[in-house]
């Protein structure tokens, strides 16, 4: 391992998701500091959130401590914080205590959040899919919603307990939809003895007229099977108009439910807006073909933040992981190579070095090139043992392509203890239909709308029907 | 499978810890309903919290939804709700939705709560560890405080944030204090750039004159001895006469701290008073030889809850699971005799019938007995691989005894797939001296006290000051 030297620049990179880590990792030969920041004290693995949200897989299995990941690149700091603004021109980042730091070059990798297009009220009521919180308030929902019915004598709203409604019918909804109707068929019914888990209402929600948007139509036709084969109701070209603690209206109809997940849309994170670079619709840094910031050539954007059409094929750059990856490993290129280059050497030091990078040392730039978006293919799973997935223009569906996606999604998890424990559970679970994480933590138990034996009557009768109601709706 | 009869007597068993699952259990083939009610949907382990707190376990692992339990005992329901009153006379316990539920039999099993001995206002910043929330809360602290030094600048409030203080010093206080030193010297030093995790302080007070009062001289010597060498600062003989967010006063002295933990006392829980039965100093339900309540012959309390001594030996029935799950099984096999006695067959269902138990079916009693405690031996753990533990009458202390510990602890988890899932974990967390659990939520990173590099001054001096502070500091 070598020193990291006080004089080499400082590359700050924002956020430990899968870009961030990706370029970190691939500056640990360069010859820079590279700090990164998260205000998360862990790497998140979301294309497994859905698992956590559905009681599948502990929270430990999909989180992974950042700095564990970095302890033997000597290179690499990483510090758990929030980062709140950018001054491009003073080449500065500024923390929510207000302290701030200085960087040679800025890696931003902050992902996105979930987006209500506009209507952010409906949060409270359709909690989004994005951080290990929002799958533990989902989880708790799901959870308690069950436990909710199990105590519930009136019928109207034991049906209300037991509808679950997804909002968005891409990955995360196909594959969070298809989970709620297992864990209600497959794994939980023999628990509750007053009702029917099996009954479980699941209802998607797509505005579009296919799911899986992203993919071919005959892997859309295939997840809409499988999820209707399973008992998911599913609902293309309708839209969400309203959402309340009741429920939803959906092209004008109300469904009352107590239990909504948000999976419809994504915005960038904040910090974007804080380059005074041009965004997109969705809040997107509209990047350079380099994946720099127009006017900031020592500031880059990746992942979900960055806005970028493939060169070749004009498509957009999509907001997966892969591409993500990708990026982070080409700016981390970049910057290695113009490092190396003398182009940036020294960490900014001279006070008559205007702190913009766009002066150089005076070494000639090397040329950046562009990025290309390799696709590797994509796929989503689809309850027990199902999948859909297209790699190299192939489809596969079934239980082939859930081998696949189980593989991959294995193969790809961050470290060796995480991989055999996410294994083990994983087993478990499917062999024994067993949800082992069916915790429900931080939330004293909500109320049922209806008392079970709330009847104080003397009667014989009465009591006789208090004591059928909590027992014997069996 | 014998189906319920809806007139067998109802027994409501409030909450779900070791005595009210013990209890649950041993009903499966007497003639009841058992209906057991918990504030949480699932049974802890509690001897393990502490492996929680210091990210050894996931919380799934020693966490077990309750139903899951009960599953397949036919005359068990399981409700996820909240008591908050008993009335005695009438036979019925109230919901916190001011519902209420008739029973013939009642088993109080609600357990207890941490005790700050009146200064309730040191909770925020000294939590206790009894939930699965509370350890929780401990873990991110700890981990918050770790995250914390390594942005600090300032030696003072570094070493604010690398000083733990547990107060207390039964078994959770002595488990507690080695793990966290055993936390920053095995686990998670090398993780750390800014500062040396081993020297982290940990510091155990115990107002009493020895550790784990509980146990044998030598068992707390030999504790005593174990923490000192790995580097726990004891103190014994010292009270805590003040905490706040900065720290606490003991014996006068102030010690500075951003993690203080509490394990100094319990207290039972309030239903107790409600019962209007007599109360020891500690809140618990002074019952009768039987476990019931004066006067309230169907009602029985047990666990944490019941003050009681024993009758051969005179000494005081310890607050421990071997001693709750022995309580749960005595009374419910004199519920068991004395439903099949006649003496309450049917649920109290006729008018003519005073609902106070008291007055029974004409049927003799028969004789209850008197509760005896079988102590099977007491164990508690030293950080790695190391415990002092006692069986009857005889001492271990070191390895041996930390393998005894082991085992006890792994058979008598509940449920197959927790038992090798925590097995895996503990055999992956020894080998490799990682902590896969290292995950903070829920909460902002809270702030350094002294910002990192936050002179924005230009001069060289200055920033290569910043960059020094950034980076060197190691």
């Amino acid at each position: 391992m070598t020193k990291p030297n006080i004089d080499s620049p400082i590359v700050v990179v924002i956020g430990g998701g899968f870009g961030g880590i990706a370029a970190v990792q691939a500056l640990a030969k360069a010859p820079v500091n590279v700090v990164l920041i998260d205000k998360e004290n862990h790497h998140l693995f979301q294309p497994l959130l859905y698992q956590v949200a559905t009681s599948v897989l502990p929270t430990s299995n999909i989180a992974f401590p950042i700095r564990r990941i970095f302890r033997k690149q000597a290179n690499a700091y990483v510090f758990n914080d929030e980062v709140v603004s950018i001054d491009c021109a003073a080449c500065r980042i500024t923390f929510s205590n207000k302290r701030s730091a200085r960087f040679d070059y800025l890696i931003l990798a902050a992902g996105a959040n979930s987006s209500y297009f506009g209507n952010d009220q409906w949060a409270p009521f359709a909690p989004g899919m994005k951080t290990l919180d929002d799958a533990m308030i989902i989880r708790n929902k799901i959870l308690r919603a069950f436990e909710d019915a199990e105590a519930e004598t009136n019928p109207t709203a034991l049906r209300e307990h037991l509808t679950f409604i997804v909002v968005g019918g891409g990955a995360t909804g196909v594959e969070l939809a298809g989970a709620i109707k297992e864990l209600g068929v497959d794994s939980i019914s023999k628990d509750y003895r007053r009702f029917n888990a099996k009954n479980a209402r699941v209802i998607l929600i797509e505005a579009g007229d296919r799911l899986l948007p992203s993919m071919s139509e005959s892997s859309s036709n295939a997840a809409f099977k499988a999820l209707e084969k399973i008992g998911v109701e599913i609902r293309l070209n309708q839209s969400v108009t309203h959402v309340d603690e009741t429920g939803v209206v959906v092209n004008g109809e109300t469904i009352r439910a107590n239990t909504i997940v948000w999976s419809a849309g994504v915005k960038a994170s904040s910090l974007g807006a804080s380059l005074g670079a041009k965004l997109d619709r969705n809040g997107r840094v509209l990047v350079e073909p380099d994946c720099s910031v127009m006017g900031a050539q020592n500031i880059f954007v990746i992942g979900d933040m960055a806005s970028m059409k493939c060169a070749k094929t004009g498509h957009a750059v999509p907001g997966v992981a892969p591409a993500a990856t990708q990026m982070g490993q080409f700016v981390a290129k970049i910057i290695a190579r113009e490092v190396r280059a003398g182009v940036r050497n020294t960490t900014i030091s001279a006070p008559n070095i205007t702190p913009n990078f766009n002066a150089t040392n005076g070494a000639q730039i090397p040329e950046r090139g562009k990025f290309e978006y390799f696709d590797k293919g994509s796929m989503a799973t689809i309850g027990r043992a199902k999948a859909v997935a297209e790699v190299a223009g192939l489809k596969f569906h079934g239980l082939i392509a859930w081998l696949a996606w189980l593989f991959v999604h294995l193969i790809l998890l961050v470290g060796f203890n995480n991989r055999i424990l996410v294994f083990m559970s994983w087993a478990i679970s499917y062999i024994t239909f067993s949800k082992g994480s069916r915790i429900i933590s931080g939330n004293p138990p909500s109320r049922v709308k209806t008392p079970v034996g709330s009847d104080t009557g003397d009667s014989l009768a009465d009591r006789r029907k208090a004591v059928e109601e909590l027992l014997m709706r069996m």
